[in-house]
């Protein structure tokens, strides 16, 4: 067995790990383009921005160290440049010696990976924008601070756009970051994004939303031509002054190698593989970001590309080339991304996207805290959660301080195995106060939406409010003159009971609380007197980051 | 309908908010013997530390503000002395007044909670001798420190007993520790107990393992009499004076009420329930503390005197007084405790239980860190996982500094819904460099678990080496000076395929590194050249522990 690895990274170093330790007579050849193997390249931003102090943490294992311990033949700075499926052989670029050579194979395993996508516009070329994908690319952004930059444009919010925008502020860098859409972090729902914007904006990043870059220019700065500095145009009309720009806006497989060799790609452009991770060739597998992956939850293919279930296909692949038939399930996009001192976790799908592939569902929203309130520390979360009609948990998503991890991990592990919200309610999760509540946040969210299953309650969210709706207001007095939604009456909860001749008998009543907790109360005693109300999707909170969050054009 | 529910506190007051938001018209009088419902009994020792600052914030509700939001009768201060089930009337003792009277019900749901145990010795009733289960217990404990008590003793190594010695430190008193077994938090297993031991030496706790105490007396203090303190006299010989003992020796439920009213209890005194939480009598419910729950894994009765079951006990209960069918299905005794900086989480039974009720397991360890070790502050965790020869989890043990809540739940998850390890390898949990790693525990443990089942990888516990074993270290130089096994060879894993001359043919050999992943890798190679090996589970890491811990006699 002659066993050939295209990519030397997260899916491909896996991959040929996976393949020695099944197979010590296997002759495995794994060919890396850059020079290094098996980088953090989920690391990249924190040595930027001096988290990371020192660059040789982000090398998880050198090649030689590799070499030593898979007996593998790693050949770094090779690039292959073409695949003949016929007979069997790659054609390699030495980019050192600029030789070239061909190789065969039995198997191949295609891990190229991904590329940052650079949007056509003038200038994109110059060398002070840059992209942050290789330990090459960090190099250049970190030699830049460095020389003491003091201005970074930003194109993109989604994770690397976001994380550099942290550590770009952690080097006192005036940060500015422009966003196409609307929101941050487009995986989840605008309303869920509104406090990243708040955290950047609160760091000292500007933000552009709804506006794109249409042009770079290289200028010299004042009379001199020695000194000069990029001035950036925005589709809103601001002319922006940089130092370096900064492009994150998104990635595209690379699986141009694939398509040549007549491999078959997907709308994504991503390699089209089978559940065993074979190509539209038997002897070829692929696996990492150039693939595309069942998204389980709509059943469709997606491009997802993440290194947790990179590393897991390479595990797979290597498995089957020797002779294995294990399963690689699909994938349900569980993130989590670190902003400043946020935490935003995503699980399954959006609600955009189940919009858009028209799949019923029902939403809720939670603000619980990170562990109980009267122990030290406990900070509110943000939690939507998505379940279709029947009851099956869709997706979930999470902003907050403390304890995200903790949650979405819960969440993302009911979304893979289906299960319900009536699971989710009867869950036994760990409590001390330190660490969570008695009624956990993900018990509660069970407990809430089977509520509203079993017609116990009837939500409304935020933004479904119409002007129709008699807007009660059931907190106290002090948290009603700190902030409530304007046209809301005022009745406390402990008063309700004694003041229901006070409602309108005829209207839609929407009845909020802070969290949604005591409006649930407040909806059950007036339901049962033959109110036509409804309560309002985790509260005030909830409503409010409705109403901050940025609405795309 | 007219319910009366005995108790007010976890499950009692979660009964009695349900039944309200499900019937307005229902009659419901919660009765409590003590003067607080609702206060936070899992965060009273860190208001004797100091940690909780404010007393006011253990109080969860007040009887006034639960009324108001319930339309409740809270009766606070008044006992259950007699349930009468043949009139349905309970017999009531007004403790202020010292007045009786009768209450009629038409459901009863008895939430009568636990108590310490206070085992027979002489002196046990000492006013310094104290417990600490409520907020009047709290306050007496409380009271002491602020009299600037300088010694403190507690008698018990479970959660209540660790928690208070860390109090009792943040209070600079000298604590000293008596727990009658050979291992601290006896729901683990000693080997994974070891750390805390360890931990609480480091913050200046004393320990008296497989020690009791024998005597408790009250003695002047040098020749006068008007100050005196405690000699407490222990089973190893020790004598030690000290200014209070703590008794944290283990709860029994509060269920002489029950079984003066001739319901059944259990062999733990537990008041029997079915999955509906009925007693024998179908007009009167019991939850939390005072009742015997199904241990899902095992199939058998038994006492789980946790919060998060009881309050989730108390909906159940109050769904079922009103008509409904609810079921509670269970419990696998899912816990966490803060021990100073670790944390202990467990879910499902330990070995030694499995053992007890012969239950077939298989059983490993893992030695991750919290997070990528490039990222700032990762620190290494302690994991063990049980799981059934077909695959299913039983059970894990997980002890460490960070990240500990974020695995056990998803452990939790997967026991409870009885997932396989085949299911915990493909789990897709978020990972971003703060939080966690592309190769998460959890996936880790089912990588591990699965390669076992599949024969790729045979693993021997620490506890199960022989003498014979020929035992081969795999690690580097420098870490093998640092500390090995004592009669190990070393050959570095990079050297191993070179030099596999120099290993005996005949005797098994057992491989290990620090934490067991370049020991799989070695059994891999020596495997596939024919040799009998195993991989030691957790590598030196695990067997340190095996070989710190305290054997219980």
């Amino acid at each position: 067995m002659k066993l050939v690895i295209i990519g030397g990274v997260a899916g491909g170093a896996s991959a040929a790990a996976r393949a020695r330790r099944l197979d010590e007579q296997a002759e495995i050849i794994m060919f890396e383009r850059g020079e290094h193997i098996s980088f953090a390249n989920c690391g990249l931003p924190y040595h930027v921005g001096g988290v990371i102090k020192k660059r040789e943490e982000l090398v998880v294992m050198s090649p030689e160290r590799f070499r030593a311990r898979t007996n593998c033949d790693v050949r770094t700075a090779q690039e292959i440049t073409a695949i003949d499926r016929a007979a069997k052989t790659v054609t390699v670029l030495n980019r050192s010696t600029r030789e070239t050579y061909k190789e065969s194979y039995d198997k191949l395993i295609i891990a190229t990976g991904s590329s940052p996508k650079k949007p056509d516009i003038p200038g994109i070329d110059d060398t002070d924008v840059m992209v942050m994908w290789n330990m090459s690319d960090m190099t250049e952004v970190k030699d830049r601070v460095g020389d003491g930059i003091k201005r970074a444009l930003i194109i993109g919010g989604g994770y690397i756009g976001l994380e550099m925008a942290e550590n770009f502020r952690h080097q006192k860098i005036e940060t500015v970051l422009v966003q196409r859409s609307g929101q941050l972090m487009s995986v989840i729902d605008p309303e869920m994004a509104s406090p990243l914007a708040d955290c950047l904006v609160k760091h000292g990043v500007k933000i552009h939303f709804n506006t794109t870059v249409t042009g770079i220019q290289r200028k010299s700065i004042g009379a001199h031509d020695d000194k000069t500095e990029l001035v950036v145009t925005l589709s809103d009309g601001a002319v922006l002054k940089t130092d370096i720009v900064l492009v994150a806006a998104g990635i595209r497989p690379n699986s141009e190698l694939a398509v040549s060799a007549g491999l078959a790609v997907g709308d994504k452009l991503g390699i089209v593989v089978n559940e065993y991770l074979e190509t539209s060739d038997p002897d070829i597998y692929a696996v990492g970001d150039v693939i595309e992956v069942k998204e389980t939850v709509i059943g469709k293919p997606a491009h997802i590309p993440l290194a947790g279930p990179a590393n897991r296909q390479g595990r797979t692949a290597a498995d089957n080339v020797l002779g294995g038939r294990a399963k690689f399930n699909g994938s349900i996009g569980s993130s989590i991304c670190k902003i400043f001192d946020l935490a935003v976790g995503n699980a399954g799908p959006s609600e955009k996207i189940l919009e858009k592939e028209k799949i019923a569902y029902r939403k809720i929203y939670l603000n619980p805290f990170s562990h109980a309130t009267y122990y030290p520390g406990a900070r509110q979360m943000h939690i939507k959660m998505l379940f279709s009609p029947e009851g099956i948990v869709l997706g979930a998503q999470i902003v907050g301080h403390e304890g995200v991890k903790e949650r979405i991990d819960v969440f993302a592990t009911a979304i893979q195995l289906r299960m319900s919200v009536y699971d989710l309610q009867d869950l036994e999760l760990a409590y001390a106060p330190p660490y969570g509540s008695a009624k956990e946040p993900v018990n509660y969210a069970g407990f809430v939406a089977v509520n509203m299953l079993e017609g116990k309650t009837f939500q409304i969210c935020a933004d479904a409010i119409t002007k129709n709706s008699f807007l009660l207001d059931v907190r106290e007095e002090s948290e009603f003159k700190a902030g409530h939604i304007p046209g809301a009456v005022l009745i406390p909860l402990g008063k309700l009971r004694s003041c229901i001749g006070e409602l309108p008998g005829d209207p839609e009543i929407v009845v909020y609380c802070q969290v949604g907790i005591r409006g649930y109360i407040a909806e059950r005693i007036l339901r049962q007197r033959g109110f036509n109300v409804k309560n309002l999707s985790g509260g005030y909170v909830t409503w409010k980051m409705f109403n901050a969050m940025q609405i795309g054009t």
